[in-house]
């Protein structure tokens, strides 16, 4: 039996939920509640990968060792690039156990296993020109002097409330362990690419260099699912369906677009950037790339009826 | 052509070096001329994995946290199980990207990938009754009362210097990811296992949970070596050979000895524990499950001789 393939793109609301602690135990009974519904598109006899985001973790990561640095000398802050390693460590083990268990609930042993993922990116990217991602913790105006010369950070005044390191999101370009995710694909449920991918370029020579970027997550999605040519690109996000003119009185439900009618609500400005926008960019591009297929964005309860052609928007060439 | 096959256990001087600051810039020099060793180890066409150690970093993820958690309640610390897979994250990211680059300084390519690991330990071990592996921050007698009465976490007075937590080194049972990494293995080099995997202790149900606990990377790595009945199993340290009498005036290296000469020594007292004796016990174990093939305990330097038979410490059946 042929099944078919998904990338599946999990938002930050599959992690982490408003108004909890950002401890790692609450994130815990999150992740459990997102697997069973992970499971359950497993279960209904779809092969998946799983890429998530990071933005939160990462930044609490970073914070956390920038803090515990001013204090201890002997506890230094890790690169930018580490740091995002770090977060694909600590997501990927508890999606990882999680899922495994909620698999294994439905009568069936599928292995799960995170595959630390480095996704090259374009040093001449037009994105290293202008960082747009703010990260880790506010500065005075002396000390975001000081590591802008001394490290060559992009430090950018935070709206009165100090400064702050802000760092490129470029286009990712190459996941560099695709090769493994192929091979493990037909027997084993991959997370992968975690937080978009740990950001890295590629020198002069081939070898790989970290760099202090952020890579959007359902970019990286996209690529993997383009990369595999998988059936269905599945964003999931905090609504069942896009809409267009959000939250006004005009609201508007999409069930199912072309290409060409997304570019048009881009072009008017119907999808938040830092939101919507990257998704349904990403949508786009799949869709564009293979006629026939379906990119899809939808919540993580949707997802097997949207799947099933019942919920969700769906993008298509045509 | 069927190549020997190798599970490579690294030492903590593959990661740092003594005397140089404990950053992710310093290690990754550290990591990169490790992985010049074990790519010349590959091109002498071994099919291997590879299992590090992470005790300075897990302590610094871990102290790092703590620190900051107690300036800030939005940066709450992690369990110990979560900072473990934060480690496989940072060192597994650092090895599988020089790595890759020194097999293609070879003018190979050949994957390499790290596998996040999860290492099932048995609730019931004697180890949890005994905790010896003292982790994170010194704390006042206060506060060490409060972690043990709120948490749980034994606390034992540490020489004058303050109050820390211990955690139980239970024995590695068995490894959840084995089957990815059985399935990668013909092709592409995995990392695994690090810090002798992340702790979980298996529910009544099936379930998972992760445990705070230390598990011995060589240890770790001689389960692997035997589900995976490699060739050798290759435990790298500091020293070229193992030594009786060491760094006394009657030091005697020693070049091959048998399983029964092993259990001797060791019961002799020659090896000191925390530092060589779990690596002979690994090898031990190792040795006995298959008459025939190697254990070996030597250094970086001479880990292609030694696999060649010239050099280290080979430990046998009989």
């Amino acid at each position: 039996m042929d099944f078919s393939k998904v990338v599946i793109a999990l938002g930050g609301n599959a992690l982490q939920e408003a108004g909890t602690p950002p401890t790692a135990e609450a994130q815990l009974d999150v992740v459990r509640r997102t697997c069973e519904k992970l499971a359950d598109i497993n279960f209904k006899g779809y092969e998946m990968a799983i890429v998530h985001g990071n933005g939160p973790q990462v930044g609490r990561i970073a914070l956390s060792q920038e803090t515990a640095s001013r204090i201890d000398d002997e506890l230094p802050a890790m690169p930018f690039d580490v740091c995002g390693s770090m977060s694909q460590g600590y997501i990927g083990y508890q999606i990882q156990q999680c899922l495994r268990d909620a698999i294994r609930n439905r009568n069936r042993n599928i292995p799960v296993v995170t595959i630390l993922t480095q996704v090259v990116v374009d040093e001449h990217d037009e994105a290293f020109k202008n960082p747009t991602k703010p990260i880790g913790p506010f500065y005075t105006e002396e000390e975001a002097k000081t590591l802008a010369s001394e490290k060559g950070c992009v430090m950018k005044e935070d709206a009165g409330r100090g400064w702050r390191r802000y760092v490129a999101s470029p286009i990712p370009r190459r996941i560099t362990e695709l090769d493994s995710i192929k091979r493990l694909w037909d027997s084993t449920i991959v997370i992968t690419a975690g937080g978009g991918g740990i950001p890295v370029i590629e020198n002069m020579d081939g070898s790989l260099s970290g760099v202090a970027a952020v890579i959007d997550k359902d970019l990286a999605a996209a690529l993997l699912a383009e990369d595999i040519q998988v059936d269905y690109l599945l964003i999931l996000t905090e609504v069942d369906k896009v809409c267009l003119n959000y939250k006004k009185p005009n609201q508007r439900d999409l069930d199912h677009i072309t290409v060409a009618e997304a570019v048009k609500y881009v072009r008017e400005g119907h999808f938040a950037p830092g939101s919507m926008l990257p998704k349904m960019m990403a949508a786009i591009k799949f869709a564009r790339r293979f006629p026939g297929k379906k990119a899809i964005i939808t919540s993580l309860d949707k997802a097997v009826d949207a799947l099933e052609g019942h919920a969700g928007t769906v993008i298509t060439m045509a």
